[in-house]
C-alpha cells in the first residue's frame, strides 16, 4: 500500500477498507506515515467525510493501537459505561456509575479533565482528599470487581493513535468532523473494557455543539457506528443552554452527587441520572423494558447502596471517608461574593457559556492541558431559571481563592442571568432519545 | 495571525486574503509554519478550490518567495513567453523561441526537464554538444539583451515556495488542483521576467491531462488568473493524442526544430508555432490583429532570422554550431530497429502515450528526477495517422544506446499504431483559444 493512494481514495470519495485504514493508522503510530500525510487525510475525511462502517473500522484500528482493559472475565454482570460530550456542571458521572453498579452492572470508568469551559469528572474526584484516579490495570479491575465500578484516567498505553491523531487535528483545524470524534470518543470508551453505552450529546450555550442539529447528528453517528460494531447503544440529546444542577466547582460538584445518590439533587440532574442508569440497565440486559429499568432504579435510590458503594470507592481508591463526610457543606475557599438580582421578576436564563467561562477565571477550569484547578472555587446557585426574584436578593455564591478572581469574573457571571416579567418557557432537558439495542 | 484559522477558513470554503496566503506560505518556506499544516490546508484546497482572485494572490505569494528575473530595464520591447503543460514529441518551444524574438519581441524562457512520458526542454538542448541550460542571472539578461531570446532552467532561488509546495503535493495526493496547478504554472513564468503569456494546454493520450474538458478548465483558470493579476494572455487547448511531429528524441527533436526554423517542420508543429507566434506578437503589442500577425510571422520565417537567431543563441549559451550542423542527419544511435506495418491500409491513430512510455525504456525520457537521458535515442516517423501504409513498409525507425532498449521497447511502439481500411478523421489541433488580452 502506498499512503498517497489511501489520502487519494478519501480525496475521491471513495471508501477505505478496515485493511488501508489499519495500515495508515498503524503507519502514523510506528512513525512510517508521516505527519503531513496524516493531515492531509484527515483534512480530506473532514470534508468527504466516512461512512458509519469506515467509522468503525477507523474505531478497531484505533483500539487496537495500544492497551485496552481486559475485562473479557467479568462475566457475571453486563459491562457498560455512559459517555457525555462535556457541559457545565456536569457531574452525572458521580452518580450515575456507583447507582448504576447498584442495579447490577459493572461500569469501568475512563474520563477525562477539565477544558476550557467544560469540567473533568478526574478534577472532581480529586478534590477528595487521597483520591486517586491514575490506577494501574490491575487496581482498576479489582476495584470493578469488588465494588462495581471504578473511575480512572486515561494511560498513555490507551489508544495512542487517538492521542497522536488528537494532537495533529488540534493544529491542522480538523477537530470539528462527526466520523473523527465518533471513533475517538468510541475508541477509548472500548479501551476501558465497556461492551454497550449510554451517550450524552450536549448542545447549547454550555456545550462543544451549539444546536440541536449538531448533536443530533453526532448522537446519529455514535449509535449507527456502534450498530456496524455489533454493540448495543442509546444516545440521548440533551440540553446544555443552563449549568446542570445549583453547583458548579469541582469540590461543589462531588458535593451535589453525594445528594443525588439517594435522589436528593436537583430536578435536572436527578432526570439525566434517572434516563441514562434505566438505558444502561436496559443496555446491558438487566431489565428487559423501560418500565423495569425505572422500578429498579427507585428501588435502587431507596436501598441506600449507591451511597454505599460510592463512599467504598472513596476508601479503596485511596480517600478519605471520614474527612470526605467533613467537608461536605462546608469545603468551599474563605473568600467569596454574591451575586444579587438585578431586576424583580423571573430568572429566565442562565448562560451556560458565560458560567464555564467565569469558571476559568475562579479556578475550576483550565484553559489549556497541565493548567492547576482549585478544589474550593465555584458556583452555587441560589436561583435558577423559572424561579421568581426580587431585585437585590442573593441569587449565586461565588467561590475563588483569591479575591482578584472574584472581581474579575462577578461581571462575567452576572451576565450570565437573563430576567424577565414572565416566567419562562419550561426547557425540555432531554430532546430526543435514539435506541439503537 | 494562526496556521489553524488560515487552515479552517479554506475548510470552510471562505476566501483568503493577499495577507492571509502570504502569512502562510512565508511561514512555511521560512518554516514557521509546520508541513502538517500547509498539507492539510492544500488538501482543502484540493477539495473546496480557490477563487481566480485568491489565485492570483497566491501566484503573487510564491513569486514573492525567492528571486525573480528583473528585466524591468527591457523596455524597448514587450517581454512576452509561452507555457506547454508538456506532451510527446513536443518541441514547440525550440522553434517558437527565435521566431517571437525575430518578430520582435523578449522572449525569457526558462524551462524543465523531462519527467514520466513528457519531454523536457533542458534535455533537448543539451544535445547540442556544450549547450549550456544554467545561466546566471547577467547571462540570461545578457543573451536576451543581444539575441532577443535565451533558455534557461530554474535554479533554487526561484519561487522556492513552489519546490516546496510542490515536493509536499506530491506525497500528500494533492497535485491534482487547478487553482495550485495554476499558481505553480503562473509563478515560474512571471519570475522569468516575462509579463505576458500564451498558453499551450495539451490533452489527450501524451498529456497530463487525459480530456478536453480538463484542459478546459486549466485554461480557463490560467487565462482568468493572469486577468486578475491585470496582465494578458492567450490560452490554446490543443491534441495530444497523437507525438507531434515526426521526431521524438533529444537531438532528434532539436533537428526538426531546426527545420521548422524556416517553415520546413511537420505541418502540426507548423500550425503550433504558427499560432502561437502570432499570439506573443498579439499580446506583446507588437501587432493589433491576428491578420497583421500572420503577415509578420511569414515575413519572419522567409527573412531566414530565425535561424540566425537560432545559431547564435546556441554559440551565446557554450554549444558548438559546426558540430551542431553536422550532426543533422547523422546523430543517432548506432543501434536501431525499425518498425513495420502489421496490415495494409491507414493508420489511424499512433499512441502519445505509449510512445511516450516508450520514450524511457529507450533513454530519451526519465521515470524519475535526476536519471540520466540518452541524446541519441528516439524515434523518427516515416508515416503518421491519416497515411496510407502496406503491411510491411517501415513506418518507424527506433534509436537507443543498446540493442536490449530496442527489443524492450519494440511491442510497445508496435502496439502504439492503430490500423484502418479507411482513413481516419483528420484530428483538429487546436481546439478552443482563449483570448484574454
Amino acid at each position: 500500500m502506498l499512503a498517497t493512494e489511501i489520502i487519494a481514495k478519501k480525496r475521491d470519495k471513495q471508501a477505505l477498507s478496515y485493511e488501508e485504514i489499519k495500515w495508515f493508522i498503524d503507519g502514523y503510530v510506528k512513525g512510517e506515515v508521516a505527519d503531513y500525510q496524516v493531515s492531509a487525510w484527515l483534512m480530506a475525511v473532514v470534508l468527504n467525510g466516512m461512512s458509519f462502517e469506515e467509522t468503525a473500522n477507523l474505531t478497531k484500528v484505533m483500539i487496537e493501537s495500544g492497551k485496552v482493559h481486559d475485562l473479557s472475565d467479568f462475566t457475571d454482570r453486563p459491562l457498560v459505561d455512559k459517555h457525555s460530550t462535556g457541559g457545565v456542571g456536569d457531574k452525572i458521572s458521580l452518580p450515575l456509575a456507583p447507582i448504576a453498579a447498584a442495579m447490577g452492572l459493572y461500569v469501568p470508568m475512563m474520563s477525562g479533565r477539565a477544558l476550557g469551559i467544560t469540567g473533568g469528572t478526574l478534577d472532581k474526584l480529586e478534590s477528595i482528599p487521597g483520591y486517586r484516579t491514575q490506577l494501574s490495570d490491575t487496581e482498576f479491575k479489582e476495584y470493578i470487581r469488588q465494588n462495581g465500578y471504578a473511575m480512572t484516567g486515561q494511560t498513555k498505553e490507551i489508544v495512542p493513535a487517538d492521542r497522536l491523531l488528537y494532537a495533529l487535528r488540534d493544529v491542522t483545524a480538523s477537530v470539528e468532523s462527526v466520523p473523527l470524534i465518533t471513533a475517538s470518543i468510541l475508541s477509548k470508551k472500548f479501551a476501558e473494557g465497556a461492551q454497550s453505552f449510554v451517550f450524552d450529546v450536549k448542545w447549547g450555550l454550555g456545550a462543544f455543539m451549539k444546536s440541536q442539529e449538531q448533536a443530533q447528528v453526532l448522537a446519529n453517528s455514535l449509535t449507527k457506528t456502534m450498530q456496524a460494531l455489533g454493540r448495543p447503544s442509546v444516545a440521548l440529546i440533551t440540553n446544555m443552554n443552563e449549568p446542570l444542577g445549583k453547583m458548579m466547582g469541582n469540590f461543589l460538584e462531588v458535593e451535589e452527587s453525594y445528594l443525588a445518590l439517594d435522589g436528593q439533587g436537583p430536578s435536572d440532574i436527578m432526570t439525566l441520572v434517572e434516563r441514562q442508569a434505566c438505558y444502561m440497565a436496559l443496555a446491558g440486559g438487566v431489565v428487559h423494558s423501560m418500565d423495569e429499568a425505572q422500578t429498579l432504579y427507585y428501588a435502587t435510590l431507596k436501598s441506600g447502596r449507591p451511597k454505599e458503594i460510592f463512599l467504598k470507592n472513596i476508601a479503596l481508591q485511596g480517600g478519605d471517608i471520614a474527612q470526605f463526610q467533613s467537608m461536605i457543606g462546608t469545603h468551599r475557599s474563605a473568600e467569596f461574593i454574591d451575586i444579587k438580582a438585578k431586576e424583580s421578576g423571573y430568572i429566565t436564563q442562565i448562560d451556560a457559556g458565560a458560567i464555564g467561562r467565569s469558571g476559568l477565571i475562579l479556578g475550576v477550569g483550565r484553559a489549556k492541558t497541565g493548567d492547576a484547578v482549585s478544589d474550593v472555587a465555584g458556583i452555587e446557585f441560589k436561583k435558577k431559571s423559572g424561579e421568581s426574584v426580587v431585585a437585590g436578593e442573593v441569587i449565586a455564591r461565588v467561590y475563588a481563592p483569591t479575591s482578584a478572581q472574584l472581581s474579575q469574573a462577578q461581571a462575567t457571571i452576572e451576565g450570565a442571568f437573563s430576567y424577565g416579567k414572565t416566567p419562562p418557557t419550561a426547557q425540555v432537558m432531554i430532546q430526543k432519545e435514539i435506541i439503537a439495542l
